[in-house]
């Protein structure tokens, strides 16, 4: 919490509970740090992860339910909930398919419409939350490498997942000085971003966050909320 | 809903899901009810009707989660939610024990400090609601027998349930003319209140309904909802 | 359950839970009908109809423990569980993919190795079934149409829930004497069987359910439990 | 698993699920160590430590699924399950209320008339499993204090729990040499026993085995599976 700007704070359906979410909004406010909902599938026991083919209505359902719960824990803590990404198979249904990721874009708008819609730089859940007129905070990644589509290279391909300090650390000096990344097929491909992202159970997420955040005020930068950016 | 003014909706932990409850508040909004929240306690099997020892901070967790739940759908549909009442088991605790009773309201507070707390004229739930500074609607029962300190006469007493039609009349003549009722025992007691309460869920509560507005309006009464009313 | 011979009890994921379950297999036990094992996915806001990603193992461990819990009701009742049957997306998943339908065979097999697993002819889950070693029961649809490679036809099609009861009574003439069906395009098709399937839930299920066991005893055919069969 | 001879397993209500009872089982079975259901109350949330207010009917339907599901996944696995035992607040039910400990074991003996419950030597449980006739395996603490009616001292009292190395060593050397125990009081109590009993999620818990085992053993007593005793 100490490292990182914005939180994605899961809701109740693939993991967190009321208390959880309680004490975790409190931590983020100790920290200054910006709260998301991570909306979830219905699935405790598969933590989310595995796709369900749930309708766009029953989709809109669950993230109205789900942000609602969480917009209350962060309001009863005199905080602003900032923004809005899917977790998990949520995620990937958002990256696959635009009709869903419209749909998501559409629930959090019910919600509230000052919404940030997170998502990485180039997916169609960034096009779909602008398309309803959401803003948007555009992720990019320091420790995976890049297809040329933007999408990240699947972790089962050798070089998908950047361990090696030295260059997570280049890669974060080329995405802050020129907004470009270097496919894992050699080429430079443009890429805006606003946020860099990290998952909490990444092995050595602590160290990780250590080393980008250090490096990426090395060079000068004043870390903020997607908020005060956008 | 075409019968009643306020309505009490689930919010998923005892009974309800994101679908019935999107379903629901639209068919209030269709009928021009006002909603209110019904948290229970996280016992779907019990219908969250058996009692839990939950420390004040659980309940409050509990209320704030499931009533943020709601407050999103509600406000999804253009409606604002007008009140707060605990379900079953929750519902008995408020009544029995003053510190759950503050808690439950001051749970509802921390969501939104202009919700009404409903519950039975008397009961240590609204004093606790007074004294956390919510707005109170007090529910009166034509169907159920006084006990003298204002508590329902439990169900396994003889008497206690009213199903006589005449009788039922006599008691809303009674309850609006005079804000008094006739205990059990036969004493006539005071009873101020602002809106009558019925179970969905009693056999006959279609007929029963229909007979305690109609008889209400015949009495040149005006049904509104409570918020209007306070 | 006074009309029919064999029941599909549902396990706790998708719908039923203990109490419903004890009282199931009473009500079962007291119309001498045979109780098997109706697991679903554990997805109880969709009532285990939606497809969800889950791998051979998951699948397995899920029907380990269903199957597990009902029969220990079945066996508490001092009857004998006689048969398994996937519900819901996991039926349909059984007859699309060879490789779960194994894994759902071989999950009942660990709990029982005398368990009959029911599904209908010609599919693959009788040819999982079998291939892993438990006998299986087949089953024939006197309310729907069939394609040539005996599926059954999509509901979306017309023609394919047959509603009238003539046409219901000589489909089953036809089951009985003949051993045959007739494909919605009009060819005559081989189709062994050992049991007639119902949904509880199709709508004029009760009356259904009479037409087809009386037409079948006024051929002169003892309806019996499956396992009294093979 | 290397150091204990009986493991509790949760089978899903308050903590577990199908995989995780897969995986906790072949584990005992790769380490000799016997098995038994640890069936809790459905308050995931509250990991089945509050009290609920369950009839015994819920009760025992209860403890037939959770115990029916772990009986499949160790008699899958080629096992038999040795034993039951209640969790958390269903665990300080069976010790409060004789008429639940009773409840408790007749739901084990509806299972499997061959279980044995584990319980504390001396409480109401012990005596509902010898009413409905189960076999009994009483368990000793040699890291709590007692009173002198053979309950422990609430943790909430300085002395309750024993943290000194020798003194637990001292403690097991009575336990075992004498079938006593020193009460809280000073007083010398008889305690016959069959178990050594250790919650794993104590701090210290591996050392605090290591150091019970180690220390039985060199008073010569080869530790054995409860079924193995009596």
């Amino acid at each position: 919490m100490k490292m990182i700007s914005s939180a994605n704070v899961a809701c109740g359906f693939h993991a967190g509970d009321p208390h959880v979410m309680r004490h975790t909004v409190a931590l983020a406010k100790e920290n200054g740090v910006a709260v998301g909902a991570h909306p979830g599938l219905p699935d405790l026991m598969g933590f989310g992860r595995r796709d369900m083919k749930v309708s766009t209505d029953e989709l809109k359902d669950y993230f109205v339910y789900q942000i609602g719960a969480l917009k209350a824990f962060v309001e009863a803590a005199g905080m602003k909930m900032q923004h809005v990404k899917p977790h998990g198979a949520l995620f990937k249904m958002s990256l696959d398919d635009g009709r869903l990721a419209v749909a998501m874009a559409e629930a959090a708008k019910e919600v509230d419409p000052e919404f940030i819609v997170m998502a990485p730089t180039g997916t169609v859940l960034i096009e779909g939350a602008q398309e309803v007129g959401l803003r948007v905070g555009r992720e990019a990644y320091a420790d995976r490498a890049y297809n040329l589509d933007k999408s990240l290279v699947n972790r089962s391909i050798p070089g998908a997942v950047i361990k090696d300090t030295e260059s997570i650390k280049a890669r974060i000096d080329q995405l802050m000085q020129t907004s470009t990344v270097t496919t894992i097929d050699g080429q430079t491909m443009e890429l805006e971003f606003e946020s860099i992202c990290l998952h909490g159970d990444t092995p050595g997420a602590a160290e990780l966050i250590q080393t980008i955040r250090g490096h990426v005020e090395r060079l000068g930068v004043t870390v903020k909320n997607v908020a005060q950016i956008i």
